[in-house]
């Protein structure tokens, strides 16, 4: 019987202040339940928008203090199910995404989910691609409203971030202090319009410490390969920083050297856009499996 | 037989005074072939890549001069096929790339392309995604180098540019004076090294004038959807920017009204990273044919 965790022990901001709701052994499987990002305030096309409570944007489902995390270790977060619920919810507005500045006002728009797909509207069809938009532990100083990403996770809104996926934070607060919530049944890359299709659901994920990793940043793997996620001010600083921290990982572990590791990089690493709609940028740096192999990187010992 | 163009004739910017090499009818298919992007200068492991001639770089064989081509229209080139050397060369260096700040001196590299990989070194092979770096129109006002993109294309160093693509671009010039060349064997999105696995190739092109366009970026159409290719100073603004370009180009395509449609783009279209490394920044953004299909898009008439 897997431990649980129900979406009412939610959190606005990660804090490593916060008082944990729950403590779990390192290598523990826990189910925990989430709201969705408007903590489930729209409920019909009849929910005027701009009328919910703005305060409680994006909960996230925690915090999960981990026994035995410490500052410098590494949270190993395994993705093993993600379930959904059978009605999404989008919304935009003014100032809101890319395209904010051709909205006249608020508006949302509920989206059932039926088998595979969402459905936009009476001639669409979107396929699933279920993810996690706000994941992550407690960052070092300050709070970080879960709107808000960073080194230490939180609202990175990436695709990859899906069933299957195996996450690595960088812990910071004893405990590390995991939460998630945000989850959408479809989200393209970039998030453009400020949401995705957003829905309530349940993860069930594997937390285990890892005591010899060293991280800055976010690391991703799944069966495709791994990818670092950062986000800062620009999208330019994002996607530069993203490479850095794959070249800083990969130099000893592929024994290559400085410029054999960039021609590398750049014949088969990919730059990709994670959103640019949230108050920092998130891009990631992805480098595929058959890399991995090639040179038998092994991520952590 | 298709007509040819040998890659003898080669210009090394992009430019509307240029006296075509060669004149087609609308609708003809022509066999280009490319030197590599250092002009086939570097053939051995024994070549300094630092005293190669860097006036020679990033040659586009051209330009050809369509009948009936006049500023406003669209050009539309069709890439029937893609053939590539059996050798290739990468480089990088101080300044050069993403990872620029980490090399002390100017490196090359030759590697050899054996059936669908590239061979990096004696652990890595490299799938192949052959594709075209350079490849545009002469742009509207001043000559534009062939190693900088821009809305006349150009070296928009995007992996969607391959075999079975087609790219329409604003017409600036009469006669749309198109060129390319800087295939890459294989390079990943962002390019972030500043190289791909540069070969010399031929490329088999179909070059129609399309009368009722109105495009001010190019745009690309595979098998998989369309994405607008937009270059601007940071990756920031080429990321926004090829949003705005499909938001209005879908708007009165689809229907869709200014909140639905940033919904529909939001959970369904994808901000993609083309280029981080050259004088403009290259980003995209794709929107998949299930899309296109379901609100009866023709892209033009």
């Amino acid at each position: 019987m897997a431990e649980t965790l129900a979406c009412k022990d939610v959190i606005y901001a990660f804090d490593k202040t916060h008082e944990p709701v729950k403590r779990v052994e390192s290598g523990t499987t826990i189910e925990i339940e989430t709201y969705d990002c408007f903590e489930n305030q729209v409920q019909s096309a009849d929910t005027k928008i701009g009328g919910i409570d703005w305060e409680r944007i994006n909960p996230a489902t925690g915090p999960i203090y981990v026994e035995g995390a410490q500052p410098g270790d590494v949270l190993k977060v395994r993705i093993e199910k993600l379930e959904i619920g059978n009605q999404g919810v989008m919304a935009t507005g003014p100032d809101l995404g890319v395209l904010g500045h051709r909205q006249e006002e608020m508006a949302s728009k509920i989206i059932p989910v039926e088998g595979d797909h969402a459905v936009f509207d009476d001639k669409l069809k979107i396929p699933l691609n279920k993810m996690i938009g706000v994941i992550g532990v407690a960052p070092e100083g300050e709070p970080v409203p879960c709107g808000t990403p960073g080194a230490h996770g939180g609202n990175m809104d990436t695709t990859l971030i899906a069933e299957g996926a195996t996450l690595y934070f960088p812990v910071f607060a004893e405990g590390a202090l995991f939460a998630l919530g945000d989850f959408h049944a479809a989200m393209g890359d970039g998030e453009i319009g400020v949401s995705g299709i957003e829905v309530p659901g349940k993860a069930t994920v594997t937390l285990e410490v890892v005591k010899e990793g060293a991280l800055r940043h976010p690391l991703l793997e799944n069966g495709d390969g791994i990818a670092f996620l950062v986000s800062k001010p620009t999208l330019d600083e994002a996607a530069k920083a993203a490479v850095e921290e794959m070249a800083d990982f990969l130099l000893t572990r592929t024994g290559l050297g400085a410029a054999d590791l960039a021609m590398m990089l750049s014949a088969a690493g990919q730059s990709q856009i994670s959103q640019i709609v949230d108050p920092l940028m998130t891009a990631r740096f992805f480098v595929p499996k058959y890399v991995l192999d090639a040179y038998n990187v092994t991520l952590f010992e």
